[in-house]
C-alpha cells in the first residue's frame, strides 16, 4: 500500500517558480510538499538572468544579500553595428536599466542554481527540504461542488512515483496544487491545457565559456549584428561570459516534431558553432575558450497557456505557462513573479482571511502579463534575428531602432513597469489622491527617515512580502489644527465595522497579522515628534517614518511631491503583499476602503472558533 | 616541565585591541597565540560605541556587514535645558555626525561582546581561538642586541598560567608581544611603563535598561542639562537604551584608592542613581524599567602611557595605554585603531619586508593621538559635568557652548579627523599635486565605476586592509596625444630600479604581494575603454576605474576636481596597507616614491631565499 499524506499545497517542479512559491508559503507557515523529478539542483547554465524588478522582489523575502554579493552586474549595453565599409564597429553604449525608478539599476546575472539555492536554503531553515527523483503518475480532482467550495477540504489525490525506488508510489492529498514543472509540464498536459501561439524558425546556440579576447565591450551586455549574423554577449560570474550565436544550421531539428533533437548535437558541433562566433565579431578575436562551461541550442518559440487553473484548485506556474525566447533575460524572472503573485493569496485562502475567490485574481493578472511578454518577444526576437542595415541592405535593422525598442521596452525588460489591471485587489477610483503612485504598480522606492530616530528607510525595506496588507498613511503635518482630525480618524479606525477591526485578527502586530499601520509624517526632523500623532498609528516607534532627507542631506525627502500627495490631509495607501499598490484613499472615504476589502476579504467574526 | 611553543605574535588579552590584531596578523597568514583571562567573552555592557571611521575600518576587514545588521544606528543628537522658568527643554536636535566626508554618517551602538564576536568569528575561520582562562606570569625581554636587531629572533619569552588548571604553566617564545590587557594592564606594570595624566573627581554611573517613558527623544543621543544634575541617553540595539548620569555620591570611593569600589555598590544603589535620572529629566517620565541588563559607576581620569613598546618588540595598545571617559564614545575605537595601526607594520616586518624600525612609527602615530584624546575628553568631559546657563547661574555650560564642543571636535569623535604626522611613512613633500587629499588621513568615500562593466565601486572597498599598498594611478584622459605619455611611464615602471620591481614581490596578485595596482581614468562610461591603458596599469580588468557618473547619474564621478587632480598629467597616490594616504607624487617624480619606500622597504634582492 502506497504511503498516503495530507498537505496544504503540493508543488510540482523545484525551478525558480517551483522554489519561490515553496519558500513563501513555508515561511507564512502554510503546510508544503514539493517534489522534483531531478535527483539534485541544477549547477550550471540554464536561464541566469535577474531583472531589477525581481531583485526588488528577492529582497522583499530577504533573499536579496547573496544575489548581489554572488551576481555579475550588468549596468550597460553596448551595441555594435557594421559601419559603411562593412567593418564592425560600436555604435554606442547605453544603460542597459532605462526604468528610472528601478532601485536596483542593473541586472543580476547569477547561474539558475544559484538563485534556486536562495529559495532552497531559506526553506531549509524553515523546515522544507525538495523531495528529489520523484515524479507524478497521475491527478485527480474531485468533481465533487460541496467539496471545491470548501477552501480547506482535499479535492487532489496525487499520485508520485519515486524514481529512484522503481516500483514505489505515494499518495499525496492537496488543498491545492501547483504545477511549476517547466515548457514541457506534466501537470499542464494531464490538465489538457492548450498552449496558444507559435514556434518560429530561429535556431539559436548558447555557450558559456571564459573568453580570451580584445573584445573591448567584454563586460558590457553586447549586442551585436554583423553581416555574418546576430551574436549577444552576456557577462557572466567571475570571468565567465556567454554568447547567445545565431544559427543557420537546421539539421540540429527533428523533421518530425520540428523541436531541436540534442541528440544531433556534439562537441563538434560546438566548435563550429565557435567558429560562426568568432566570424560575427571579426575583426575582434576570440581565441579558443579556456573552458566551457555550458552550452545548448534553441529554437525560439512564443506561446501562453489558455488558462492557469482549473476550479482555482490547480494551478500552473512559470514555464509551464509561458515559453518565450531567453533574449530579454525573461525566463526565471517571469517565472518567479508567477508565483510570487500566487503565493499570498493562497495563504490568505488557507488561513480563512479571504475567499477562494482571490485566486481568480492569479490568472487574471499574470496571464495579461505573459501575453504582453511573447508580444515583446516576438518583436525584440525579429530585431535580434534580423540582418543589420547597411548599404546593400536598406530593409535591415538599424542600431537606432534596435536601441528605440529596447528603450520603449525598458519598463517591461526590467519588471519595473509590470501593470497589473483594474480587479477586487486593485481599486483605482481614487487614484487622484496619489496621481503619480500608480495604483496597480509595485511600490517604488522611496527614502523616509524614522520620526523616532532619524535613520533613513528604503520603504520598500518596510514592506517585507510577508502575507500583510500595509497600510501606508500619509498623515502631512501634523500641526496643531490638525490633531482633532487625526483624533477623530483614529477614532474610526476604531469602530468595529471599520475593516480595520472587521478584518483585522486578534494576532496584530505578529506574522499572522492581516495589516501593519506605518505612518508617514511631513515635516523636518529637527522638530518633529513621533509622539504627535495618536497611538493607533504608532503601534511601534519604528513604525512612524518622516518625509525628510537624513542628517546629510543627500537621501530621502520630497515623497509627498513626488506622489503628488497633499500633506494637509490624510491619505491612506494600501500595498498588497506582494508589494503592488492595491487602493489609495483619502480619510473622508474610508468606506470605499472597506468595500475594498469586502471583495476579498473574511469578516473576522465569520472566523471565531477557528483562529 | 611546562610545555613550550614558538610563535611570531603573542597577544595578551582578548579585548577589541586584542581581537583586531590577531585577527589582521592571523589573515596575513603569521602565527598568531593570543590568550585572555577571562573564561568567555563579555556577553553584554562595556563599550559599546562603534565610531564612523571604525565602521570603515571594520569595513575594510570585510567585518561591517554584522554590525550593520544588528547594531543600532545613531544618526542625531538632541540638547536638552532649563528654560526661562527652569523647565526643561529641547534646545535643539543636530547631527551626530558633523563630519562630511563621512561613508556612515552614524554611530553604532553595539555591546562590545557583539563586536568582539566579529573578529572572533573571522579568527575561527582561519584557525584561530581565543585560548581563554590563561593569564601572564611572567615576562622576559632578552637584552641581547644582535637577537634584538634580527627581526626573527625570539626575544621574548612568556610565562602563562592555566587559571582552569591550577599549577600548570605553559612558556611560549615570541618574536614579538603585544599587551592588550586594558587599564589595568599587567604587561604595562610588569614593564614600568608609567601612566602619565591625572585622575578627576567626577562620578557617573551607566546603566543599560528599556525604558517606558514619554521622552520623546528617547531614540535619539540626548544630551540633557538640568538643575538636578546632568545625564546622557543612548539608544541601543532592539527596546534598550543606555543612561550615563552624574551622581555626587562619593561614598562608592576607596578611601585609600580614590577608585570606585565596586564591593561598595549594591542594587539598593541602582534605584538611587534611577531616582536621580528621574529627577534630572523632570517633567519627562521614566517609569520602572522592565529591564536592568547591565550597570556600572566609574570616575573619570585622563592618561596616557609613557612609552608605548619596550625596544619594539612588547607594544601595548588599547586601554592599557590611555584610559578616559566614555562619554564622546571612543573607548572602544581607540583600542581598535591602536592594533589596526600597529598590524600591518608586524606583518611586514615578519614577511622581512619591512626594517624593524618602522615598528616605532606605531607609537609616534598612535600615542599623538591618544594624547588629543585626553585633551578632548578633559574638555567634554567637563562641559557635561558642569552645571546648566540659566537665570541664576550665569558661568554655567549653554546650549550653544556645548553644541560648538561637538562641532568643532566633529572629526576627532568620529574618527574621521585623524591627521597622522609626517614620518617615514607619511611623506607630504608631494601634497600640492591633490590638494584636497590630505596626506596622513584616511583615504575618503568617493564612487568610481569600473570602466569595464560601468559598475559603480566605493574606493574604499577596493582599499581592503589585506597589508598590501595601494598605488592608485590617476592617469586622466587618455587621448591618442597621451598613449605616448603613458607608454614610458609604463617602461620606467617596469625598470628593475624603480620601486615597483624593487620592493616588489614575485607573488604579485597573491595575498602576499606588497602591491596593488587600480588605475582611475578620467573621461565617460560611453566612450572609454580600459585597454586604452598600457597592460602594466591593468593586471585585471576589474582594476581599471573611471571618474564618471553610474549609469543612474546619481553617484560618483568628480573625484579629479575634488581632490584637485590635473586630469592631464599621472599622479600616483600611495595609500598605506591601513587606509591613509601615505604620499602623493607626480610621474615626474618616481624617484621620490623610491625614496619614500627606500626609507623602510626591504629590496626584494635582499629577500631572496628567505621567500
Amino acid at each position: 500500500m502506497p504511503e498516503e499524506s495530507h498537505v496544504d499545497v503540493l508543488i510540482v517542479g523545484a525551478g525558480p517558480a517551483g522554489v519561490m512559491c515553496a519558500n513563501a508559503l513555508t515561511t507564512a507557515g502554510i503546510r508544503v510538499k514539493i517534489v522534483d523529478q531531478r535527483p539534485s539542483k541544477v549547477s550550471t547554465g540554464q536561464a541566469d538572468g535577474v531583472q531589477p524588478r525581481t531583485i526588488e522582489i528577492l529582497q522583499s523575502y530577504g533573499l536579496a544579500d547573496r544575489l548581489l554579493k554572488d551576481g555579475c552586474q550588468m549596468h550597460m549595453s553596448a551595441f555594435y553595428n557594421p559601419d559603411s565599409d562593412g567593418v564592425l564597429r560600436r555604435t554606442g553604449r547605453a544603460p542597459c536599466v532605462t526604468a528610472a525608478s528601478a532601485r536596483y539599476p542593473f541586472a543580476i546575472l547569477l547561474n539558475q542554481g544559484a538563485v534556486e539555492g536562495l529559495f532552497i536554503d531559506s526553506m531549509t531553515e524553515h523546515g522544507l527540504a525538495v523531495d528529489r527523483s520523484i515524479t507524478p503518475a497521475s491527478i485527480e480532482l474531485s468533481d465533487d461542488s460541496k467539496q471545491l467550495a470548501d477552501p480547506f477540504s482535499y479535492p487532489v489525490k496525487v499520485t508520485l512515483d519515486h524514481l529512484d525506488a522503481p516500483g514505489t508510489q505515494e499518495i499525496v492529498h492537496a488543498r491545492y496544487v501547483v504545477g511549476c514543472d517547466g515548457a514541457h509540464s506534466w501537470v499542464r498536459k494531464t490538465l489538457d491545457i492548450t498552449m496558444d501561439g507559435e514556434q518560429t524558425d530561429f535556431i539559436w546556440g548558447v555557450v558559456d565559456i571564459i573568453a580570451d579576447t580584445d573584445f573591448p565591450d567584454i563586460r558590457y551586455g553586447s549586442a551585436i549584428h554583423s553581416e555574418s549574423g546576430s551574436c549577444l554577449i552576456i557577462p557572466r560570474e567571475g570571468e565567465k561570459v556567454r554568447f547567445y550565436i545565431q544559427l543557420s544550421d537546421s539539421d540540429v531539428k527533428d523533421p518530425i516534431t520540428g523541436r531541436v533533437d540534442k541528440n544531433r548535437m556534439s562537441p563538434e558541433k560546438l566548435l563550429e558553432y565557435a567558429k560562426v562566433a568568432r566570424k560575427i565579431i571579426h575583426p575582434y578575436k576570440v581565441h579558443e575558450p579556456k573552458l566551457y562551461d555550458w552550452w545548448t541550442v534553441y529554437i525560439i518559440g512564443q506561446r501562453v497557456a489558455s488558462r492557469y487553473s482549473v476550479n482555482e484548485r490547480i494551478f500552473i506556474a512559470g514555464d509551464a505557462c509561458h515559453t518565450h525566447s531567453p533574449k530579454a533575460g525573461q525566463g526565471m524572472n517571469a517565472s518567479m513573479s508567477d508565483t510570487h503573485n500566487l503565493a499570498w493569496k493562497l495563504v490568505q485562502v488557507l488561513r480563512g482571511r479571504a475567499d477562494i475567490s482571490l485566486l481568480k485574481t492569479y490568472e487574471l493578472e499574470r496571464r495579461k502579463y505573459a501575453q504582453d511578454l511573447i508580444e515583446f518577444d516576438r518583436k525584440i526576437s525579429t530585431l535580434f534575428s534580423g540582418k543589420p542595415k547597411t548599404a546593400d541592405n536598406d530593409d535591415g535593422v538599424s542600431h537606432e531602432e534596435f536601441l528605440n525598442a529596447f528603450q520603449i521596452y525598458g519598463g517591461f525588460i526590467t519588471g519595473i513597469g509590470v501593470h497589473y489591471v483594474s480587479s477586487g485587489i486593485t481599486s483605482e477610483i481614487h487614484q487622484q489622491c496619489a496621481p503619480h503612485l500608480i495604483i496597480g504598480e509595485r511600490m517604488p522606492p522611496q527614502v523616509f527617515i524614522r520620526a523616532a530616530d532619524a535613520r533613513p528607510y528604503e520603504i520598500q525595506d518596510m514592506l517585507p512580502s510577508d502575507t500583510r496588507f500595509k497600510l501606508l498613511f500619509f498623515v502631512g503635518y501634523v500641526t496643531e489644527e490638525r490633531v482633532g482630525e487625526l483624533d477623530a480618524l483614529s477614532d474610526k479606525l476604531r469602530d468595529p465595522s471599520c475593516f480595520l477591526q472587521k478584518y483585522g485578527y486578534p494576532t496584530e502586530g505578529t506574522a499572522q497579522s492581516m495589516f501593519s499601520i506605518i505612518t508617514i509624517m511631513s515635516g523636518d526632523k529637527e522638530n518633529v515628534e513621533f509622539t504627535q500623532v495618536p497611538e493607533l498609528f504608532r503601534p511601534h516607534w519604528s513604525n512612524v517614518l518622516l518625509d525628510d532627507t537624513d542628517t546629510t542631506k543627500k537621501i530621502g525627502g520630497g515623497a509627498c511631491t513626488r506622489f503628488g500627495i497633499d500633506p494637509m490631509t490624510v491619505t491612506l495607501v494600501i500595498i498588497r503583499p506582494d508589494g503592488y499598490v492595491g487602493m489609495i484613499a483619502p480619510a473622508s472615504a474610508l468606506e470605499d476602503v472597506d468595500s475594498y476589502f469586502a471583495t476579498f476579504a473574511i469578516p473576522r467574526k465569520a472566523m471565531l472558533g477557528r483562529d
